[in-house]
């Protein structure tokens, strides 16, 4: 029997696509950046199948790629062109087993749909507060796999943060079983953080325990102009000492051009034009007076001390949801203005306005009048930079520029001691970069794991080391 | 030259202790459990010096066993009778070296001890959460070694949620810098995890970032007597909902009884006796009053629902120090009760008051009148299931119980889906156990990370593995 057939009869013939034209939408992602071949793609229904799918994998030394949404950023859920990998994806693994309210946690699938989950969550008067744009498609074992961040990290963590437990299927087919989903379990090594972030190079996350949280009674979100970085560096100290802060996002003026040039139903939130933009939500368990009341005595010490130049507040959810969905907006808004090169880097929160500062005089040094589309969460240190094509230039031209432009950005992140990639992860894209900007000494321990963990390397080959 | 000569000479000869009255502080710990032979305990000043000695130890397959404030409660700091381990002690690495109010981060040596940095925290209007009982000699290398948790955990989470980095010496003796202290770090594995609660098994943890956050401006404490675990249950999901739960322990009235009769100056917080207390705290960012407010609206909710019988709030800082000062003597107050059997076990939070009744009903079927002092963190799960002897039994025949009320306690404990440590560790005192209860495939990983990083087995052998 080939392969194909041993592999398709594990799930199943109505779980084994083999067409291309039903495998071709795993072979590409909505950016279009990365191609690749396959001619197998396995849906598989539970965990033992996946198990018997690895050790039929790690006899034959074949190649494995795990797919959730396909929504990362960094090709990590990319096959090669070889067309040797067999792809697996979890969206028929779509259980949603347990809420359990009192010790605040779900039981799920990784193949479950992050907005699934919070729907829920919300039903049981709960929240699970990971928060993306892509959260329509991008699944828990995704976003586990990647470390997922988002908009509420400054309040409630990323992925790791959130996660209590994991089932992961290792390449060798053997399930590890860490789904007690406990607040303290010192019994051992921590090797559930070991697979998330992983990317899929160590097993297969199959199931999670993931943490909630009461459901906020309140919630006030503004829109803040403000002078520039520094200023809004100010605002966020003073935010996290006022109330309980879980959003703070630093938006350039020139996102807020794109967005309400080319999203529909976008305005201006504010009257007049700020070189820099913060948008802020605070959140309370007890009201939504007392969220609201947080907010203004905020943004009266913002206005008060000069770090504000002008401000406003939702006055309702419908206002609140909008001015989120400018945010989320960001990204998309910059396609129609050509070419873009974009990076999302971390550094120390003190140091954003300097990176700012250098970056883009560095960057200008090389191309006069690149656009600054620099947006980001920077509660948690972690500005998009990216960079739009000067008006009129010649998009290859200028995208021509992204090695030496990727270089420079780099090189300044490095030096105020901040990370190359704060959420997105390495996969395929940064691979390069990690082995030039990673401790030395991490990255080779990192391989003895992999090694370790995947003598055949058959999962997910060819993304971060 | 002999082995002694050789590692004293890397830390220099007032860094080397050789004498045996020196070196018997080191061989003990205050319980008087364990008792460890040794002839040499090293007091390195540096990251290098360390990196110095693992590479002798290496090349020389010496054990080596890193000690912090030797106050672990698992023996994963003690030294076995042979007597070939070189003890290095952290205590001469005690430089906070920074404390960052805008990044809100603290770098630390790890032979700093918590209170040192609590003061010095507090002391720029920052708050460094981690809070227990041996908090005046535990230091930061082996709380992060044993991922130490204590009362805040459901506020703030344990010594791994409040890690942003860390310095590691590796067996080998290379040195692996992960020092950045980002939020957001999404470039490969997670490393820092692995060390974190490895009971320096894998490397000597060196230097650390950790989090800090903005310092309370109000702190409300109470004492609530409650009929049953059941009510402190109800109690515990109403303050979740309702304000900034920072402390939720749950106290058996015997632990009052035995605090009162022993701790000087510990007085009864109610008038009447209840079979059953509270201690909450709720913090607020914003003012004094707020808080106050938040635990009112809580202990009117409880008074009116019948989940209290009396309540009382801490009238100023002073009764709210005593309030924690009689939990954290309750382990103190049980020796002169006379032998008794403890266990530090996590069960999910919904079982807590089927675990109390099964685990009594079980050990009072092998001890009648056995007399149970528990209590603990209710908010993490995390119940100090401690057993006093009967009145007037004999101590060493109660004692000699200790394995079958082991087996009975933690068999409850693992059909309930709980872990036999919830936040001590494994050490010496539950090896054996371990490898009954932890999942097989994990137990298998943590042995072959446990090969790659320590192919010698210098680090700490004999522990947790």
């Amino acid at each position: 029997m080939n392969l194909i057939s041993q592999f398709s009869n594990i799930v199943g013939i109505n779980n084994a696509l083999i067409s291309q034209s039903e495998i071709a939408p795993f072979l590409t992602e909505h950016r279009d950046f990365y191609h690749g071949k396959s001619s197998l793609v396995l849906q598989p229904t539970s965990t033992e199948q996946i198990s018997n799918i690895l050790k039929l994998a790690t006899k034959t030394k074949t190649p494995i790629i795990p797919i959730g949404g396909n929504t990362g950023l960094v090709g990590g859920q990319a096959s090669d062109l070889k067309g040797k990998s067999v792809l697996v994806s979890l969206s028929k693994m779509n259980k949603i087993y347990n809420i359990n309210s009192t010790s605040n946690t779900a039981l799920v699938e990784s193949g479950v749909i992050l907005q699934a989950l919070q729907s829920v969550s919300a039903a049981a008067s709960r929240l699970f507060p990971l928060s993306l744009g892509s959260q329509g498609s991008a699944q828990i074992g995704g976003l586990l796999s990647s470390n997922a961040g988002g908009t509420a990290v400054l309040a409630y963590g990323t992925m790791r943060q959130l996660c209590l437990g994991l089932e992961v299927v290792l390449p060798n087919g053997e399930i590890m079983n860490d789904l007690k989903g406990l607040t303290k379990d010192n019994t051992g090594y921590d090797l559930k953080n070991l697979f998330i972030g992983a990317e899929g190079t160590l097993g297969i996350i199959t199931k999670a325990v993931l943490k909630l949280f009461p459901k906020p009674r309140g919630q006030s979100v503004a829109f803040i102009g403000v002078p520039s970085p520094k200023n809004a560096l100010e605002l966020l100290n003073h935010a996290h000492e006022r109330g309980n802060l879980t959003g703070f996002e630093l938006i350039a003026r020139l996102g807020i051009d794109f967005a309400t040039r080319h999203i529909i139903n976008t305005c201006d939130p504010l009257p007049y034009h700020h070189p820099w933009y913060v948008l802020a939500e605070m959140s309370s368990l007890k009201s939504q007076t007392d969220a609201q009341e947080s907010m203004e005595t905020f943004l009266s010490y913002a206005r008060d001390n000069d770090h504000a130049s002008d401000t406003v507040i939702a006055k309702n959810e419908t206002e609140a949801e909008a001015f989120w969905s400018l945010r989320e907006n960001l990204s998309y808004a910059q396609k129609p203005e050509g070419g873009s090169i974009k990076h999302d880097i971390s550094i120390p929160i003190s140091a954003i306005p300097t990176f700012i500062e250098q970056a883009n005089k560095s960057v200008n040094h090389l191309i006069p009048n690149a656009r600054f589309c620099t947006f980001g969460h920077m509660g948690d240190g972690n500005i998009h930079y990216n960079i739009s094509q000067p008006i009129g230039a010649d998009k290859q031209e200028f995208l021509d520029n992204r090695e030496t432009v990727n270089q420079r950005v780099y090189a300044i992140v490095d030096q105020l001691g901040g990370s190359i990639s704060a959420e997105h992860g390495i996969g395929q894209l940064k691979r390069a970069e990690l082995q030039l900007y990673k401790d030395q000494v991490a990255l080779s321990l990192m391989q003895r794991i992999k090694e370790t963990f995947d003598p055949e390397n058959i999962m997910n080959p060819n993304k971060i080391l």
